[in-house]
This record gives C-alpha cells, sequence and structure tokens, in this order.
C-alpha cells in the first residue's frame, strides 16, 4: 500500500490494481494536464491536475464502495475505472475536447481504445479485469458505472472541493463526508438515503454558484476560445493529426502552437495573457433560438460574416455559443418517506436553479481591443441581435461582475 | 493598538474607544455567553461565544468603514456599536430572548440602558460619544444602522463563517472579503455594488442552507424549549426576575436551573441530554393557521390541553411553534445596470428560498420518550392536526435527516 | 453506528461501548469543562471542551487500533478508556487538578472509583469489560495503556490540533494521519515505525511552540493561579468539599465562587478579566532550588510572608513555582536501522528543546495592579532573589513577547 | 486596484507599479513556472507556481511596508521587487539555476539585463523608478533589500506557508501575520521586535522541518539531478542556448527534451515517472571532504569513472553532492532587552536545528533500477566511501522515511 499526500483529502492510500494503474504512462500524463484549463488565467492558483483529481476520486470511490459493502471483482473493477476515468482527456482537459471529439468520434469518456492495449491493458489483464467493463464503468453505463459517472458520481464531489480549495472560491466546499456516506443502492439505482433532499440540494447549489464564478468566468471563456480556435488551426495546418493531440500534455500542446506560424500569434496572447475582449454578452432570451442551435460548421460561418463586415481578418472575431444550459444533478435520486424520488420533484429549488442556469447563459463575440465597436454593429446584423436592447450590455461596462478577478 | 489571536479572521487589531469597551464588565460576560446555545447539543465543537463573535464583528465593521471612507465620530459611533451590538443577550442568547422580553419589553438589541449607565457610560463619555447614537445603530435605526443591523449587516457575514468554523457544517462558508469589499451607500442606502447578484445570493444560500442542519436542527429546538420552559418556570418560582435573568451568564442560569426545585429536573435532562422526543413534526401547510398566529398565552393554554388529554404532568409536553418564516436578506439591495434594486427583484433564487424557507419550518410536540403517542393523540384532537395525513411523520421515523447528527 | 460532526476530524463515526457510555452523565458533564481552562482569558477561541477533545482521542484511537490489527476484547477496552479518559477532570481541567488531588488523592487519571459504580459500571458489565482493565489502561499501565496514556499516545495528538485550531496558533498543527499510521508494536513497546526520527520530533516542537504562546502565556497562568487560590479558600470555607469539586462543571464552580462571600472578589476579577500583574517573572538559574523545589505548605508560607512585608491582604499577592521542566516526549521510541531506540539517543533537537523548556520556565509573583514595586521588593528579600540582575525583567516592560495577546 | 484570489492569503489587492507590471510578459512568464519543479512527482497537489508565490509576496510586502510606515517612491520601489524578484528563474525554478548560472554568469536573482529593457524597463520608466535600484532590492542589496531578500523577508514567509498549503505539509505554517507585525528597523537593520525569540525560532523550525519531507525529499532530489543531467546535455548538444533557456518555461524545457534525440529518454523517464534510484546515500560524516566539497567538473569527473567501473552508460549514473548545509535565517536578528541580537547568539534551538541540518544532508549516487549494486561498489571505490560502515544503508531498505510518499 502506497501513501500519497493531498492537499484536499489528506492522506490518500493506493493499493491493488489502482496502485499499479497509478505507475503507467497513461495515468501518470495527468500530472500535466491542468484541471481547470485556462480558468487558471483567473484565478491564479487553480493550477491543479487531472492527476490529483484522479486520486480523489480514487479516495471517494473507496470510501462509498466501503460503505456499500462492495467487494470482489466488481470492487476491482470500480476502482480501475475511478483511477482511470480520467485518461481519455485531451490538453487543457474540457477546453479543446470538443475539437478532437469532430475529429475522433471520442469524447473524454470514451476511452476502449486506451485501455485494450499497452501497459494498461497488461495491468488489468494482471489483475484479471476485463477491460470492456472498466470502459462501460468510465462511461456511465450499468448500475455501477453511476458511481463513476453519473448524477451522484465521486467525480463530481471531487471536483467541486478540489476547485474551490484551488481557486480559493469557497462557494464548492461541499460536504462530501456526508454525501458519501449517504450513498445507497435501492433496485439498482444509485440513491441518498432517507432525510437528505437538503444534501443533495447542496450540491447543485454548489455547482449553480461555481459556475458563473468559475467555470464560466468571462476571461476563462475567452481564453478558451481562442485556444480552441488555435488548435483548429494547428489541425488545419496538418501540423498535428486530432489523434496526435488527444495524446499530448498541456505543455506539447503550448509549444506546437508557439512554434506554428499560423498559430504562434494567438500562442502570445495566450502567454502574456493580451486577451480578446467581449465586444458583444448577450443572454438566451435576447439570442434567436436558429443561433443558440447552430452546429459548429454554422458557427464558424456566422464568425467569418461578422468579421468580414467588420473589415477584419478572420482570425480576429470568435463567436462563442455555449450548448444549451442543463443541470444533471436535477435527476438526483433521493428516498423520500420509504419511496426513491427525482430530487427536482422534491425540491423548490431546483427549478430555481435550472432558471438561474439559464439566466447566466451567455453568447460572447470576442475581439481584439480596440476592434469591439465595429464587431458589434457587424453581429447586430449577421446574427439578428439588437444590442441596444440588450440587459446586459458590456458597452456601458455593465456586467461587471467578475471582471475585478 | 492590542492585537487578539481569533481562529476565523486570524489577527484582529483593536484600538481606541473598542478596546477601552472591551475591558467593561458588559463587554467580559459575553465571553460566557453560547453563540448558539444548545446547538452545542448536536454539534459538540459549537461552544464558541459572543465575546470573539463580536470581536469578528468589529473587525468586519472596520474593513468596511476602511471601504466606504467612513472617518471622524460617525466612524467611532460605529466601531462602540460593533463591539456592543450584542451586550443586550440573554444566557443562551437567542434561545429564551422572547421569555425575557415578554416580562422586560426589550429584545436584545433594545440596549438604551445598558449603555447609559455603567463602565460603558463613562467610556463613551470619555471618548465624547452619545450613548444614544450608539443605541440606535445597534437597533438598525438610520442609513448607517444598517451596517451593523440590517440585510447586508456585517454581523451576519461574522455569525455565518464563525458557525460554520465551529459547527464543522461548510454550508456558512461565504466570502466575507469580497462582501465587505463590494459594500457601498447610494442615496442613504446600503448596497452590494454592480456585478454582485450573485454575492447577495451566496448570502441567502448559506442562511437557507445552514438554518435546517444548524439553527433549526431538531435536537437544538427540543433543548431550547426545554430550556425556555424551565426559565418560565424559574421566573413563575420567583427564584429570579426577569431583570436579573437578562444581567445573568450561561452558568448563572445552568446553576439556577439545577439548585430549583421547579426546575432540577429540567436541568437534570439537558445537563445529561435525556431530551424530550418528538411526538409531532407537522409542516406549515399541514398545521391551521390559527395554531401558527397563536399568541405566547394561547400557545400554553394548547400544551396544557394537550397534557391533560394524555393523562401527562404538563411539564412533560412542550408545544414548539415558531413564528412563520421570513427571510431578510430577500430585500437586500445590489446595483444592477447602474440601479439600485431589490435582491428579490433580480434572483430567481429568492422565491425559490423562501418557497423553501417555508417548507422547512415545522411545528413540533415534544414528551418524555414513550409518551409520544399518547401525546401524539391528544394533540391531534386539541390542534385539529391529522397525523395520517403528515407526509412527514416522525412516528415512521421519517425526516431522520440530521438524526445521526 | 452514530455519525459526530467534528470541527476538527470532520465526521466522526461513534459505535458500540464508546455510543453507550457517550450518554452517561460522566461523559455527558465534559460538555460542561473548557479544554484549556484560563487559556480562555488570552485566546478568546479556545472555549472547546474535554467532550470534543474525548471524541477525537476516540477517533484516532479507532484509526490507530485499526492500523495494528488491535480487535476482540482488548479493542473494546481500548476504546472504552479513549472515550472515558477524561472523565476524572475537575473543573477547569488542569488549572485545580492539583488543589483537588492533594485532598482527593487522585489525579484526574486516577478514575476506579468513578468507573466502578453507577452508569459506566452499568455499560461495562453489559459489554462485559472489567472496570479495573479501563482504569489501567487510562492510568497508561501495561503495553496498551501507551497508547491511551505515553510519550506517543492518542491524547496529545488530539489535543495539539484541537488547541491548535481554536486558538488560532498555528504551531500544534501536526501531521496526525502519518503519525496513526506508523505506530507500531515491538516487543511490547509502542513505537514509530523506520524512517520516523523527524515524525517523532515534530510531535515535541508542536509542544514545544504551544507552551509559551499558548499553554504557559502569562495571562493564562496569572488566572489559573487566582482560580487555584479561590478554590484554596472555597475548601477552607467548607462551602464544598474536594469530592463534590472534582464533580462540577466549570459552571458550577463559577457560580459558587461568586456567591461565597470570600472568593467573591476573586469571582469578580476573574469574571471581568481585572487579574492581577507580574510583580516577579524569574528564569530557572535566578531563582534558588530550595524555593524551585519547595512543598505545596512553603509556597504558601512564602507568600504569607511576602504579603506580609508588602503590607498586603495575603489574599492579593500569589506566588507561582511551576513544577521544574520535563519532556515526556523526549524517551518516545522510535525504529532506526530496524532497532527501537529512544528518541532523546537519536536526535539533535531533543536536548535543545529540553533547554528551551528549561529557558522558558518562570516564577511568577502576582499582585493587583499598583502593588508591584512593593510586592517585588517583598520577594527580593523573602526567596532570596535579586530582581535588578534578572534577565528578563518585568518592571522594564521587558520580555513582552505575548503581552499583545 | 485589481484583486485577485489567492488560495494562501485570500484577496490579493494590487494597484499602481505592481498591478501594472503584473501584465508584463516577463511577469506573465511565471505562470508558467513550477514553484517546487519536481517536488510534484512527490506530492502531486504541489503544482503552484512563481506567479501566485510573486503575488503572495507582493501582498506580505505591502503589509509589512504599512507597518513599518514606508511610503513614498521608496514604497514604490519596493513593491516592484517585490511582484519581480522571480522574473530571473530558469524553468522549473531551482532546479537547473546552476547549470544556467555556470554559463551566464547569473543566478535567479540577479536581473539587471532583465529590467533594463523591454516592458518591464517602460513601466518602471512611467513610475519614475530607477530600474537599477529595483535590481538591487532584489540581490538583497542595502537597508531595504533585506524586506525582499534577507533572513527575515517576506519571500520565505510565502513560500513556507504556501509550499506546506500546496504539499499538504502542515509544517510550513507559521504565523505569517504576527512575523510581518513584528517587523521592526533599527539602526538599518531588520529586527524582530522585543519579545519574538520564539517568532523567529519558529521561522527557522519551520524550515527545518520542511526540508527532508518536502525539499530535500529524496524523489524530488533524483528527479531534479536526472532534469539537470538532461539539461546539460541540451546544452551541450546545440539545441539551446543557455541564455534562451533561462527565459524559457516549463513547457518549453520539457518538450524541448523530448525532441532531443540526446534527451528523450531522460525525457521519457521524467514523464513517466520511471525514476532512477538509490545505489548510495551516504552522511556528511561518512564522505571524504574532498568530495564534498569537490568543484562541479569533479563530480562530473567521478560520474564517469563510476560508471566505468560498474560497466554502465555515463547517462545512467547521477552523482549527486548537495552544498554544505547552511541555515542563514540563524542570524536573524531579534531585539531582546532593548538590544538588537543575533537569533543565534539567544536561541538554544538555532545549533541544534544547525546540527539536524547537517545529519539531514545526504550524497546520493542514482542509476536505473537493478545497477544498484554494481553502482554502489563502483561508488566505493571511486569516492573512497565504506558502504558497509554507513549508519543509514538504502540497501537494507533503511531510511525508508519518505519513501510512502
Amino acid at each position: 500500500m502506497v501513501t500519497i499526500k493531498d492537499s484536499v483529502h489528506d492522506h490518500i492510500a493506493i493499493e491493488g490494481i489502482a496502485a499499479d494503474l497509478l505507475d503507467t504512462p497513461a495515468v501518470q500524463r495527468l500530472r500535466r494536464l491542468r484541471q481547470l484549463g485556462t480558468v487558471g488565467l483567473v484565478y491564479p492558483s487553480a493550477n491543479h491536475t487531472r492527476f490529483e483529481h484522479s486520486l480523489g476520486v480514487y479516495h471517494l470511490a473507496r470510501a462509498a464502495l466501503d460503505r456499500l459493502g462492495i467487494a470482489g471483482r466488481r470492487r476491482k473493477r470500480l476502482e480501475a475505472a475511478a483511477i482511470l476515468h480520467d485518461v481519455g482527456h485531451t490538453p487543457f482537459s474540457h477546453n479543446i475536447e470538443s475539437v478532437v471529439a469532430r475529429r475522433t468520434g471520442r469524447m473524454h469518456d470514451e476511452v476502449d481504445d486506451l485501455l485494450g492495449e499497452g501497459e494498461i491493458a497488461r495491468i488489468l489483464a494482471l489483475h484479471d479485469v476485463d477491460p470492456a467493463a472498466v470502459t462501460d464503468l468510465i462511461a456511465g453505463d450499468g448500475e455501477f458505472g453511476q458511481l463513476v459517472s453519473g448524477e451522484l458520481d465521486v467525480d463530481r464531489m471531487d471536483y467541486l472541493v478540489r476547485d474551490a480549495h484551488h481557486t480559493g472560491v469557497p462557494y464548492g466546499t461541499i460536504d462530501t463526508g456526508r454525501l458519501v456516506r449517504e450513498l445507497r443502492f435501492v433496485d439498482g439505482e444509485l440513491v441518498l438515503a432517507e432525510g437528505n433532499v437538503q444534501t443533495a440540494e447542496s450540491l447543485l447549489v454548489a455547482r449553480s454558484l461555481m459556475n458563473p464564478v468559475v467555470y464560466n468566468h468571462h476571461v476563462a471563456r475567452i481564453s478558451k476560445a481562442m485556444l480552441r480556435r488555435g488548435t483548429e488551426k494547428l489541425l488545419a495546418a496538418g501540423e498535428v493529426t486530432a489523434e496526435e493531440l488527444r495524446r499530448m500534455d498541456d505543455a506539447d500542446l503550448l509549444v506546437c502552437l508557439r512554434s506554428t506560424a499560423e498559430t504562434a500569434e494567438t500562442a502570445r496572447r495566450l502567454d502574456t495573457r493580451s486577451l480578446f475582449k467581449r465586444a458583444v454578452w448577450a443572454e438566451l432570451r435576447d439570442v434567436p433560438a436558429a443561433v443558440v442551435d447552430a452546429d459548429h460548421g454554422t458557427v464558424r460561418e456566422y464568425e467569418r460574416e461578422i468579421a468580414t463586415r467588420a473589415e477584419l481578418d478572420p482570425d480576429t472575431v470568435v463567436l462563442d455559443v455555449p450548448p444549451r444550459p442543463r443541470m444533471e444533478e436535477s435527476t438526483s435520486r433521493v428516498v423520500v418517506n420509504g419511496e426513491v424520488r427525482s430530487l427536482q420533484s422534491q425540491s423548490t429549488l431546483v427549478s430555481a436553479l435550472r432558471r438561474a442556469n439559464e439566466e447566466q447563459w451567455r453568447l460572447g463575440v470576442y475581439a481584439p481591443e480596440g476592434a469591439a465597436d465595429r464587431v458589434g454593429r457587424a453581429t447586430e446584423e449577421v446574427l439578428g441581435l439588437d444590442l441596444d436592447a440588450l440587459v446586459v450590455d458590456v458597452r456601458r461596462g455593465i456586467n461587471a461582475t467578475l471582471d475585478d478577478f
């Protein structure tokens, strides 16, 4: 048994299959993927990695497995899934996941190829564990997949407290001890035991408060959009394939951006934090549905059109349209009066938080400082927005909420 | 300048009028009043006092005054109010406040008599500060009274983080640094600056999560009700007057309860945590409005009737009807798009939290273990409740939410 | 199993014999004994109790027992000893322990009478546990007594982190996780495993840094000496017997002091923090050995003589002669190169810390403000000190180290 | 004024010259230099950067300047020095500093060239600050240089608490608030005010406890030695110049090592944590003085000889001879009885800690697993060590102290 010191959970004991998997190149690579990608440009202390997060998830998974009395082969598979659940991540974690997924067909939790070969496959075989079973758990499939990837999974419990600890923003501070302790399986469903409506709510509340302040902070979104754009160009320039990119680490990608002619300027901007500014920042209700639901290709076309009308190099305009807000935790199940019920049927807060999530959604158009006015006007024409009617208007310095971070 | 080490704010520097007031008997007495009264019977670490809280409030008040640029006489008055704001508390803080107030006509923030005489009056005079002005600030009157007692006051900021720190429940962990930094006075109103809707919401959310888990935990409520009942009997027995009681500390009250024949049994129960149990635990919608709004005398009559029907000593039945839920913070004001608005007009969360507050309201009837059934039936008859129709039913072991603390 | 929230260890799970013992009056009484007595007059947040400490000791003991693979009857006895180890404490914990012990012949860890009767005896019998065996463990006897009371006991691990947490002084922050994990039994001795010389040292260092700043802070010592004096007078006045005193809680003692004519003034001084001041504060090397080693009676005679010469009421002079410094942890055993060795033979730090401990020893003479000069001169004559030759001299405002807390 | 959220100091307000300097490429580059280099391979959470540390140093510097009443031009220079003090660091901070310094003649605190040109020079000029004055402060020159780089500097205060926070090792937790508050200038010397011998000691103790557990953990040392070796080969291969290397960030260096034929294997080993193992681990007293004091060239020759005798590729043997232990903080000055004295003359602990430091010194010889025996024997011959006589012997699994991290 190895004991590893962790700044969040203090001592993490790791043994058996997980200890063996820890030493594989695929897991060691997670040491060099920042958990929150460009959020570090807003919160300078947020340099934690997928590696320490994976250890944390394994730690909480073990505590949950102890409570649930899960042992034997099933436990081995779940411990493997916990330590491996993030090996499919690209550099900068979620930041460029979609760019890669459009070309490889794989999101970060689709890892059958990574588990089926090399060191990981060898170790799974050694422990007599089927890679396909672990792959399914990581994808959240089956009864026990819910523990690894579901509304009440230990992944989310770890990242909320870890992100709070490293950013310094207190809102993610949930009671992981209680959450893990109250997990139960009832008729094949992972639920929280009687009397935990509020415990479940606290998980939603934490996410809802962290969302705008941390995960969707506009500076993190702008730099993420710039990074995504740079990565698209790297791929277009043939410097790297999507499969290669998927296996890189943060250092590889940064240096690749710097040393490629087409992306050197983007790299310089990210390195020196000379970021684009918001030319437009619009709420869901102010944006035509066709724009909100536009596919990737259409969004790129809008971008080019805006640049053309604004008489700017297309490289200097970014249109950032996030997916419609959703709130997975709202379908968490809790036992109430002896019956399993969905949290949203029990909690007044859930629908309010869902509305709050929707209200926090923003479409952004970003461009170099100075070009904001022209880009704003061009956006009005191309997307059919009415900037003067926006409640939130960056031009008036409004919604400065988090500008001071 | 004196520097005092505090487990929440680290170092607290105290000087001038506040340092002088700190040494008065009235402020030193706060060392012996537990901040959360009987909550310590649920959370064993919650032994913090009104004294350390008063230091914390003074500390945050100074930070706010610095930010707001308030100096001179006004500042002196506010610093005095911060350090003195809790000198009017009874033993066990809010637990028996109403018992005393019914007889003295004074709640804990009505302190003109305490500031107008003795050591405090002498020091205020020395610093040329009018006691009446400080009294008004403590009562929350006037523009600047909002800082000491209002929706955005530093009192609430300190108690949320302090109660979280000492109970170990993370929900109260708010960002006091940001809150204090964003306070502004606009047209005589204390508001949060542009971009702080979510900062204001986080304060509400913290209170809403702390309420059922800490402040209204049923064990805290039961023991508080027993303490209140004991105190009523002390007064009825003529052992002590309400004015004397108001100036006692926790030790005085405990020993007085122990050594008075009529209350010795209550003292024994509190000392050994042999508490009454819930015979009834009913939600707002299940309780007739007449009962919810009944005055103190009527509630006492109900109690006696329930005891009579259950053939029990009236001393062993407690009917606990909390006031209707309210949520002061919902009228917090924030600047949005350059205008001062009330938080509830801006925040989807506010109305949800208000409903959540209402849903958490509970009427309780408490009695010794074993008598629950008889008391339950008697309560049905006297109050017109239908126990079988209750969603939340303690008889079925339901709503065990917090029983395991 | 019950889970209790603790501000230091987060969740503490308690079950079996310990859960049953928790509900006894003797253990519940610990809720009303402050862990650090008068230290709270220096560090206002230090209001934690023997009850939460006992829970913490039980928690660490269970972790150690898990690691050491101790189960069955032996484990049950050790869990009982952990939860009961402080039931013998007097009000204000160590502050008046010696006063009571001189009359009852029992220090706080001599508890055979308390375990052999009443609720505790009943529960021990129920679990088929011999009270005498538990008594021995609490006294530190036998191989396993070392876990409860010895150089490497879990008692010390809990109090260091708990006292640090509640005072806000960081020095006690040790790595309890590592300490508990590295405990081993080798040939009947409790030792730290190979490679833990520094782990053992960190425990000593923590105590050495906490000693002068917290445990022996002069304000804590002055108020403790005043409390001890008051208690002696209570006993002399026949208000209470030593046996009664031993079973009181903090509230009882405070109120008893207030309501007894002979001690009301002492109570007033403690309640209002109008403490005596240091008239003399002398290092070990400056004090004649006969004075350092004087027994209780002789010290009281010195006191009276000093008061007489200073023409003061004997009640207003306190001579405070602590026992010679000792450092128990220095005999901790660690495995080095496969052999069990005593820490002091392995660690350069140990002898330095012992000398530092000696240098921090101080004899104090305390008296009301204003009387310091007269008392100083009288002390010179009576004890044969030369105040002008003292390196540390309170009269010159020197050694103000901690005066600002 | 900008406010930045920091996980150690919470909110850091930054304004004026420091805010302007923050946006320069040279300071932004610090975001991509890990504070502790390869220590992250031991403590997975230790991913904090020179950037957040620089903000912390600036924050503490401002607090100290407020206390010391330093304003005007002098303050501006000191604030600039605080934010710029680490711009001279190489990738992986101290890890490869000596490699670069041997070629450039500059250690990390020799930054006249970096301050004299580009954006930094422009901003200093704008604020009318002489770059040479700031350079001197960073080098620790002059009365005020002590604040930035000296025995009591704010640099050390920040890194101790920050490294403790991010590694999870509690030993670095010092009381920065008290330290900053007690700083004084007496006759041009930065000292701690009367009564702070122990405060000064706590700084030494923290460093002494952090040294072996964190900074000199053998895994961190092995990987650092491998990284240094790889960097030497990069330079020898002409892939990069020392001046270029000095301005790179961690990503540049990692990728450069990976893509250069001569260093690809080293990069692979570091990336996958397939590190060399200790073949020899010897204490100061067991190593001939000539070896301890050998210069860089001689050490490299020893290495080659060991490899030759062991019949190994010279690339696979690393001889790691740290400089003789020193303890700068021991000359800290404190005021005692009104006079400024050096800490070592006042503190029993200092000499003990110095001896402890000496005892913790280790010479290491590292080689791939499996080659340890041969390398051990070869080292005996080349360096004149007697492995069988070593008290600490890695071959017997002894000194496993920290192996389990």
